[in-house]
């Protein structure tokens, strides 16, 4: 590019908010650890370890054949939009019409759109942390201001409701949970959900809530309990994804369930944004939805024999675990170590071959922890574990002086 | 939604920029004239009548059987930037290398990924009328305020660079332009483009050039000239689309060529306003360009006849046409109706069941006109601009009087 005959000037900036975009840390990780090679222990990966089961893949490939191949309406197909309405009926107790839900190019997108639709300058969102490291980033591109609630260890990595009421100012418009939580794997109790539809009513604030885990509950007894259930005034928004539950990250496939004005103008905002989701990519959902739940049984059970592995490999190499209720996520403790977390993800990548993704991605309140995936099999998890206590505990020497 | 126990209020408003969306005109017509029934000649359509090659379909079932499922790297796969980058030089000229390039979920959300790393709030971008009606939206939507230049029929749609030049202020960002042309169907020869990018040197503009019609020229003799290879000093953005030359609408793929460090800026973007295209579309889009070239010959000759059987029947029904060099439209004038165009297009559908897309959705340039596209069979086409004439005259004797 720039090798033609014309002009030799330097060229305008970029928009302001480019110029304050961060480079994901946890990107920066990622690349370390593809450069690294085959022998690491992949430990940071964000995604299912499984691939789309092949009766949705053949389905998607038989409706292209059939003629799927075109545009779709603004904020899905029909069809799946009342297949949808089943699944939120369902799993997450949601009376939602099909005119109320939206499909996304994925759930990020969803997020995006909600934060484009509801924001104006200057508006404030409230935001978990350790929390999803995407959302302050969105709100920021769109002239809002992120203000982040701290979700501490002792509470289980609960939000304290009354410590959110004094967060609340005029400006703050939306505030936006998760549960179950990435990356804390936190599943608020109903008592809890009814607490935060409850001051968001109070103190008339949009509540989006992403439920991308909805159906990945890992501890026994445990249940996923969504706000919108509990939304008397149509303020609650949800959230949610095929991308983890069925193991479809790469077909791009999320939808948002809200009220029906606000659901209006998020596909009228999908022309110009994204024109519609991928028609093969929701012909692969609807076969998802109605096709065998025996694939997506044995992830969770995968899964859920993974967090026993995990958990067990942590206590006998000493380490703090905090056990989570859902998604596929586990945060360990790593403090101890004296380093910024970032260093120490980079270090034992380094010196243990294992990655990790670094706490202080997702926020400030995630200073000191690691996460790592259940994505990995059993036995890479237990391994991975155990160099990381030992990467902690030569750290630890170290910085006490004991060491080489 | 809202039927639940907690609350009363009201609900604070939508983001200002929410209220200002306009529904697309074209989608009322859009919704009329499926709403209409199947006996409706339908010449609105805005993509090609062919679906998707079975090789294609094929190609992208078996990458996701071969566990192509999960996330790729924000701004698109290695494998397909490197198969652009051919594209690139052997098509448009164009020499950008892989990390140039940036895949996105279709052309439309590269576009408005290139309004949020370019525009600051109140910037001014040049969009020209008759255009492509998503684009003042997007500007709109971030801030941004568009100002139309005008294209002239007499002037074969082709922009005149004084008079851009004279539009030009302090505030002027980006100058976008798009050959060959939606919904003109003008191919801008070489000299015009040379002078489109002096013009963008000269007063320090960056020039958005959209050429998803890069590989549709109908016309013989012509040539699509790509802006790029004409910029000496990186302003110069293309944006193309898998979505009509390779009859790929529903799979959401589309790409942008820019200057190193904007592309840096649209990768970073990616992750928190879509993640990542699908990595089974963009599969499919490595099998489209690789695979054989007949399926999209075929599709050209098509357009070519039916192009050639459109301008007959318009001549033949006494109908002023515009001759397309390129893309798969044509405009007829419709100002003898007398009517809003809009108007004349929602009777047209009512009495004639003939749908088309009415020219104010292309802007204020847009008025009097009327696109029909070639997506139809040739019977259909000449039958409904048969149709549309007998509309006209009927409009016409009404509007002087000699009507029933």
């Amino acid at each position: 590019m720039g090798t033609g005959g014309v002009g030799d000037g330097a060229v305008k900036a970029h928009a302001e908010r480019a110029a304050g975009m961060r480079r994901s840390e946890i990107r920066v990780l990622f690349d370390a650890a593809a450069r690294a090679g085959d022998d690491v222990i992949r430990l940071e990966v964000g995604e299912p370890s499984f691939t789309t089961p092949a009766h949705v893949i053949d389905a998607a490939a038989r409706a292209a054949h059939d003629g799927h191949t075109g545009y779709g309406p603004n904020g899905g197909l029909a069809s799946l939009r009342e297949l949808l309405s089943d699944k939120l009926r369902r799993v997450n107790g949601i009376e939602a019409p099909p005119d109320e839900i939206v499909v996304t190019p994925g759930a990020m997108n969803g997020l995006y759109s909600l934060y484009l639709a509801l924001l104006d300058p200057g508006d404030e969102v409230l935001l978990p942390t350790p929390g999803f490291p995407n959302m302050d980033e969105m709100v920021r591109l769109l002239g809002g201001r992120p203000v982040f609630y701290q979700l501490a260890a002792r509470e289980g990595f609960l939000p304290d409701v009354a410590a959110l009421d004094e967060l609340v100012t005029d400006r703050t418009k939306i505030l936006f949970i998760n549960t179950p939580a990435n990356p804390t794997g936190a599943v608020y109790p109903s008592r809890l959900m009814e607490g935060l539809v409850e001051l968001a009513a109070r103190r008339d604030l949009w509540l989006v809530c992403d439920e991308v885990y909805d159906e990945m509950v890992l501890s026994p007894g445990r249940v996923h309990t969504a706000a919108a259930p509990l939304d008397a005034d149509g303020r609650v928004v949800t959230v949610c994804s095929f991308s983890k539950v069925y193991a479809m990250t790469g077909w791009r496939v999320g939808y948002v369930a809200a009220p029906a004005e606000l659901a209006e103008v998020l596909r009228t905002h999908q022309e110009p944004l994204v024109s519609c989701p991928s028609t093969i990519s929701q012909k692969a959902a609807e076969a998802a939805l109605t096709g065998p739940r025996a694939p997506y049984d044995a992830m969770l059970d995968a899964y859920r024999r993974r967090r026993a592995v995990a958990l067990e490999a942590a206590e006998a190499a000493g380490l703090r675990a905090v056990p989570p209720d859902g998604t596929l996520y586990m945060l360990v403790d790593v403090s101890d170590a004296g380093l910024d977390d970032l260093d120490f993800a980079l270090g034992l990548l380094r010196s243990h071959s294992v990655s990790v993704a670094p706490g202080s991605v997702f926020g400030p309140a995630g200073r000191g922890w690691a996460r790592i995936s259940l994505a990995a099999e059993s036995e890479a998890i237990a391994e991975g574990l155990r160099r990381l206590a030992k990467a902690l505990h030569e750290q630890e020497a170290e910085r006490i002086g004991i060491g080489s």
